[in-house]
């Protein structure tokens, strides 16, 4: 399979969620259009993000909702359950131990870490926060895929360097910095000000502040 | 000036960070091909963004860094400082009181709302939480532009439908629920897992899990 671009990964991500509303609304099909309508993509966009993995549809008939959002959850890894591990349990962290989202889709947070001898020991929703000093060995036992950093910017990149360390090949990292990750290590950073920005711009264009 | 796409302002906001780390460390130009490479898209893409807003660069001495920066800045409303209301103190809530990144792009964060009464009067950053029932009178004097809101998923259409009716055009939504605004309102929803998802694709493609 050809190597697909981020963009049309984010979008797949939407496309799913939409199935995912539809389906909740008991609606069986729905066409290129609809959903270009919804998501607010060019319906060409549409066809030709779905058209990486052959052809779902049938022309005049649209996709059958179920069988599109199975097949895109396939493509995305959603059919399997992903252990992950959450470094820093500040506000943002604790906002995540917390967050339907990451279970509804298969992220299974199973180890919480954090430095702060006063946070080491106590339990959030049945973990008990451990110490990161002894990250390595505790990554392997619960066989932990993927790891979230909510640490200060100042330690984030050497939290990152211990994972990638401990053998971690997927970061989603959620402090202000860009960080740096050998070949073969995916790292993907959260930014929650990035839809502020959109906002922003609709505002200043259209209302001309 | 033609309707920018979503995807466009999206990327802008990344080359922006991108920049703005550029500048950090004292780099005075940069070509299409280097913003490129950092984030991970085409140079053509790169060219093709930054040409909506007329040619900044000149042909083979790229683009001054801190031009390009201050003028994405300026399309992207960076240039102003927007008010911002919050509504819902819990966890995500407490935790985007202190997000630095909002401040630095100038989204002050000014009035906090929340329903329970325990929370009402309580001092989060020198900011008293206010009762959500109080919403409208507290927007009008504090010339808030933008919401964000962080409730739960059941009662947040009601919320946004009262922020609406205060005025507000454009809200940041964390609720993991679809709502609906009138035409002339601008809604983005964050969601924290589509990041996540990213990194399963990279894992199942790439590790054959």
């Amino acid at each position: 399979m050809e190597r697909i671009s981020d963009a049309t990964i984010s979008r797949l991500s939407q496309y799913y969620r939409t199935l995912d509303r539809l389906i909740e609304q008991k609606i069986q099909t729905v066409s290129s259009d609809e959903i270009a309508e919804i998501d607010g993509v060019t319906s060409a966009q549409v066809r030709k993000d779905l058209s990486f993995f052959g052809s779902f549809g049938r022309r005049g008939l649209g996709y059958n909702t179920r069988d599109l959002k199975t097949n895109i959850g396939y493509i995305l890894g959603l059919d399997k359950i992903w252990n992950v591990a959450l470094i820093g349990i500040g506000n943002i962290g604790r906002a995540l131990v917390d967050y339907s989202e990451f279970k509804k889709q298969g992220f299974i947070i199973k180890l919480l870490f954090d430095n702060d001898p006063e946070k080491v020991g106590n339990i959030i929703n049945n973990l008990s926060i451990i110490s990161f000093s002894e990250v390595h060995e505790h990554l392997k036992v619960e066989d932990i895929h993927i790891a979230i950093v909510a640490v200060p910017a100042k330690v984030a990149q050497s939290v990152v360097n211990k994972l990638v360390e401990a053998g971690i090949k997927a970061i989603l990292n959620f402090a202000p910095i860009s960080l740096k990750v050998p070949r073969g290590v995916m790292i993907k950073n959260e930014n929650m000000s990035i839809e502020l920005e959109a906002l922003s711009y609709h505002l200043k264009n259209k209302y001309k502040k």
